[in-house]
């Protein structure tokens, strides 16, 4: 079994790197919008329920060797939305993609990040644990919900940011004014320093409250600390999804004697009852990114929406060409 | 750091093991029934959706060194169903329960056993390796679509058979007649023997029939195979989803000459318009089990619900106690 | 420690993919077969035994980098064979290949791929699992027993079919007469269902019997389910092993009338006594593939052996050049 | 191979479960005061260095199936404490211990617990990884730096909190003043607000600082949020490193009107020159635990010393007989 | 979902341990040895071979919840020894034994325990993976050929030394003469040691002798290191496999001038052409152990076999009593 | 969800593959003289202490899609060396560096290779497998203590040896006088036995001594085996650490005739008191190489440091460039 054989036998080529840009059901828009600032399209792919729900999805061109990147929200119905992409992911695993990243512009289950009472999950690691279950190499997510997540997935996660997308849109129609940067919650007021820098170094506030330990996201009491009189405040925070605290935090901004209140978040989640509350609140603008689809109905006259795909598809060039995604965000992501 | 010690200084104390019963949202009842016959009852849980459909699971009890089992049908919406299930198992895993078995009455995604075309999941395998991945130990499953689905998840699987209570209930009511056992597919002949077998060695049958690649759970085309004429047909299978197959199937039957047909299956899944063809096929009686719930709307006059929580109690129990499921079947599981 | 650096410095190079085909000591004509179609040679390999009978292997070249296909059939001495297939891909992992695919033109103890009773392994998941130990990145395989062994693999299977190859030849040899497609067992008509669409919608049969439980490759009893009277039957199995099915199907579809019997399978395990029998049987032709070695005893004239290398080269070229495996079968594997 | 056996042959046994307290070289005064408070010793080790700083442990007892706990403190010089607790840990699971509980009073790089700026590692996360490999069944751990640091382990963790033992102290020695709760850092202010709760609802502020992103445990500006005049501030953190921002917040705290200041924290690292700063500073009492040793020479006189032993205990204990930690903190660990 | 319970609703129950003892075809007579010793007797277990040579296990009694001791020894023919072990693990996990402690008398591939030359696998390591994989918990192996295999799997591993019954017999026999220890190799010199030691200090010599590279278990070349005139040479070794280096060991220790060689080994080989060789050599007795079966026709006048079976029976009563193996070897196991 | 698109769409890109050398604090000498060697430089990255001694590592260039080579001895304070290798190792693997290979010049904790006695760590295990855990995807070793620990690594190890430097410097000082070889240790003859053949075949003999069992490299005994008279012996060992086995076997050497010693090792800890030993020996020359620096007050005048970074930059360089290291070695490594 030891036969000669001359040395230039051997098969070589070089290798090609292919940029796939896959997506489900949850939010094609924004997928498209980021394939065609990339130059490519969609690949085409099949994905629909079966009568008892169970989701089916089989992607129409071969994906082998690829350098897969796979978009979906994980918006309303949330678990579908995170099954259809774990099924994605597993099936480019089978299918032999050569990389798979799984861009997720808002993580689902990020706000159970760890256990605020004894015998709960930890659902925003199961969410890291079943991705890479499933096959997935890499993340790209946006504004983590607290930047600790990134430690939940074992392997590289790039966390985009979306402050200079929504900071600059502040800057170009309210710079002009005297402004404040305001923090809903005392929590992120690191987050709102930043603001703060951007918008050049205008001051600072937060409400104080106090959270009901059983349903983690209703707030009940609201005090602003700081001062915020005669200035147009500028609330910001990662998400809105019933518009509950943000919105009293608006109120109490003017009780407090400020001029105007513009909301800025970047994940637009909308629960019932968001719009209702954000149409009927003080604030004069709500600026909010497209990583969640919003629908019809839910565009309101007060709502700006900016799209994210610019930052995610410079993100996903970045990857895939090996260049920095940190550079993206001088030096800190 | 050496100094002495007498060894009585040891504090030693035999174990207990205790059994504590889960459920989630997707089935109670059957769980209440299977915690009951054990002589236990299910441990309060709180399990709600957050306004953006993001699920909460926590249990009111300290789960500490517990033997824990956690009972969820995946019924519709079946992803969450799956997802709660997962939550659950993480829980109870950060929680310390000692040894955590999944009880999967029906097996959620099991019919995606295979890639049918290239670049599908193999949806049943990840089920598998989510559970393993949350923390799940050991599983017990009802009928599985196929045997080999056993062999999917990193460790034992005691997979029940609802055979003995289906078949028992039919030889009781028309045992007294001229019998032949159908599979509704050839794929499914190995079952219907086993029916043959307990039903003292009547005759077989089958429905010829072929699949549509794209759509694996309809079909199209059907043809008795085997002699039926005169003879109560007992149809049997594993599950009823839209119903089509298997109405068709009974259609087939008379046609060919049956006296008539007597449908049999474990999973009452009863899509639509499973209801609709149910009532309206010539089948006399469509039995089923509990292993999924059914909506009191879906409770038609044909339709018999025989209890399956007598077979996962006893499963339960044997487990429980390090005695033998395999014995429950005759040394087939 | 930080200094400055021109960006220049950094050293660059295109990397070369290099295709080498390795080969223990199964069935050293295939893979050379399948070598001399990808225009390579295998590479030089030591293999003995020790006095002990554990086995040594050594590649002979630097194997760095490659992107290594190393094929073995699964041959008498199975167990030999397998952890022979092991320690290469063990090697071959230490030796810092790039990429391992295992192609298995039999995988071995496919049909233990269930507990048939309780108390049994699932050899056939473990088979895979000790391949991914070892260090397998993907499996190429040919028609596997069953669909679902794709699915115990945690990576991707190429799974390649034979049908096309037997198929055709079929077809050349015997398209002008009246055909049946007949399946040997109940559970395999899909596979004959496929026979049927390839050799022109001819009709379809089966032989009904049963198994006994504890020798779960013997059968007991014969019947033929459709009609087959004056047709050239074409009985199609995936393996032969002691040939006791098939060759007891020829002769039930000799005495129900057939024509001829033409028996076509992928898998010529032939274990004694399957030539006799083959040789005794009342089939005119057996067509197998030479996914086994077929010692030269066993070349009795009946038998026909087609080569099975274009396939696995065409998918091996496939795999390398990040091409689809999926097109070379219409969409199915 | 199929003989007969009376059941009766079977040699069964109730297994006893042991509770073995180990530690290293850290903090051996903590680990003996647990030790006894459980009615135990601790299990005689040999640990030593070798001439090149490789650590040598070995437990001089048979640890098998034993309920190991092994506490160490990462304390100066934190890598060999690190180290020590994690070659203790392979240890016992090479010499069959049958469950290993790692007791970390303070978690080492708990602060790295993301990254602050990319091409950083996330230590934090990679020291419970180490853990888990090195064999570590489960943690319990003090207040840790974020509670998303729970998650970065693979299995239970038992967070427990020195609240309850500190706030009894002050609300025993101060309570009969008007006091204030202050937080160092407008992130920590959900800390401040269960101090405030505990000591009866008393008013909130904090201090608001930039952080340098570059040595992120150093602060480089104050300012009081928040009214603290003629109150006794207590000011409230996790840990006191080298005590810069603590001391600051102190004088600036009496700069703003404050009668005086109180400072409790539980981990008292106490770095150079964290004594020096503590002794000039304003506050006139520092109060810490002893989650960490504190050389004698550190023992100034404004610094109080809690022994955090009794919780450790407690949870051990617990966590031994299958109890509950969750209750030790009203529902909340 | 949340209702009231009675906190004795629970069932609890003390759990029972019960020791079962496995062997597969391999070395029954060892097992059975084992198990009598342990007041047991070996489970029923069916073993045979498929036609095509796959092995086929399934036990014949519950083995839910035990501890099961799997004996089999790696003999020839070894990959079939090895294989069947795993499957037995296998089949020991999926039928939910509590834990699996895999006896390996004499580990296949030991010798394969690094890589000689480049490309060759680490075969060690890889059988310890993939009894890992299959689902062992724990090893307890006899004189392992290097001591570092204990490190290549991922848990406890017990090692027992033969030393202590070999020594005591040739103590017995040859005590009131002079004696001298020799190793047959210089890397074998600790173990004579340890062999001085026990015989009370007696002069140690070694064979000086260089290794063919490509064959490394046969020697080329014998000098007496040391002084062994007039004295009953003990030459101890490991393992005896074609014996070529241990009988020219043996001549050329009379051709020193010793008055007599006494051969002793744990691990009887004795592949051809060992017992020629043994037969005809200087030697006037050969005394091993039977870790591994020995063929009636191997049994020569000069071959002395002590029964290793107490050594194996005292460690797994320790094992499964939670004592101390150590203890067995005054401190060394 | 099943749009066309043009083939064309794809984005390919042929990709590069990029050299990256890092290192930590231990050895940037040795580092820097590599990366020169390989016409790079070091990667600018930050290391240093915070206050409590945990370490911060952060590169100050993009490592994406690079293949890193991690270069740290593991010298004093050895356990920071490997706590800041692990660091840099997550970085990189978080940072999306494609392939990281761990370069360890100095294997730490190697000697821990085995259990000597019971309940001891097998810690050589554990460092492998905590750089697997960090994300190494490969080894780059010299002169290991025992080629065992390359199977302790899952994953390939390219073991350089530094003998052939080594060998040649004696060759060229010494070749024309009468030269022995001799082993500090019956167990490593086997490596005397190289130098052997490549000083020409000169003779060899040993140091019989016996180990104290407690501490594993402290001897007790010295006695010359074999012919050293009127010879130049080169006395070879893997390292000098206190230089206590080795400056005695020197002292025994002179006593027993040799006419000069001449010692020669790969791996110069120096533990004190090393230094004092050696310069009062009999050795006239100790010849290492710079695999750990060495601090300028160790550099005595007996003392030759030879470069091992030419070794280390060839077989970075063949495993960048997929080229072959075993061909370094004439097909041993």
């Amino acid at each position: 079994m030891s036969q000669q054989r001359p040395p230039s036998a051997n098969i070589r080529k070089r290798p090609k790197k292919q940029l796939m840009v896959f997506t489900g059901r949850a939010n094609p828009g924004l997928a498209q919008e980021v394939a065609s600032q990339l130059g490519t399209e969609l690949v085409p792919t099949s994905a629909y329920d079966f009568a008892n729900g169970e989701i089916y999805v089989r992607f129409e061109e071969s994906v082998r060797g690829s350098d897969a990147f796979v978009i979906q929200s994980h918006t309303s119905p949330i678990n579908e939305c995170i099954m259809e992409h774990l099924l994605m992911v597993d099936a480019l695993k089978r299918a032999s993609a050569k990389r798979i990243t799984v861009v997720m512009p808002f993580y689902g289950y990020a706000r159970q990040d760890k256990k605020h009472r004894g015998r709960e999950p930890i659902s925003a690691r199961l969410m890291a644990d079943m991705f890479r279950t499933a096959g997935a190499d890499r993340l790209i997510c946006v504004d983590l919900h607290t930047d600790q997540i990134q430690g939940f997935f074992d392997g590289p996660v790039d966390h985009l940011m979306a402050i200079p997308i929504l900071s600059e849109y502040v800057a170009g129609r309210y710079g002009d004014q005297d402004l404040a940067v305001v923090s809903p919650d005392a929590g992120r007021i690191k987050v709102a320093e930043q603001w703060s820098k951007r918008l050049g170094g205008v001051p600072l506030a937060f409400i104080h409250k106090t959270r009901d330990i059983n349903r983690p996201n209703e707030m009940v009491a609201n005090r602003v600390v700081g001062d915020v009189r005669d200035r147009v405040c500028v609330l910001v925070d990662d998400m809105i999804d019933t518009g509950g605290t943000i919105t009293k935090a608006a109120d109490a901004l003017m009780a407090d004697g400020a001029r105007a209140v513009v909301i800025a978040a970047t994940h637009a989640i909308l629960s019932d009852p968001a719009v209702e509350r954000l149409r009927d609140c003080a604030a004069v603008e709500v600026i909010v990114t497209n990583t969640l689809p919003i629908a019809p109905e839910k565009e309101i006259d007060c709502l700006t929406v900016l799209s994210i795909a610019p930052l995610i598809s410079a993100a996903v060039k970045e990857v895939f060409q090996d260049g920095s995604v940190t550079s993206l965000f001088a030096g800190r992501a």
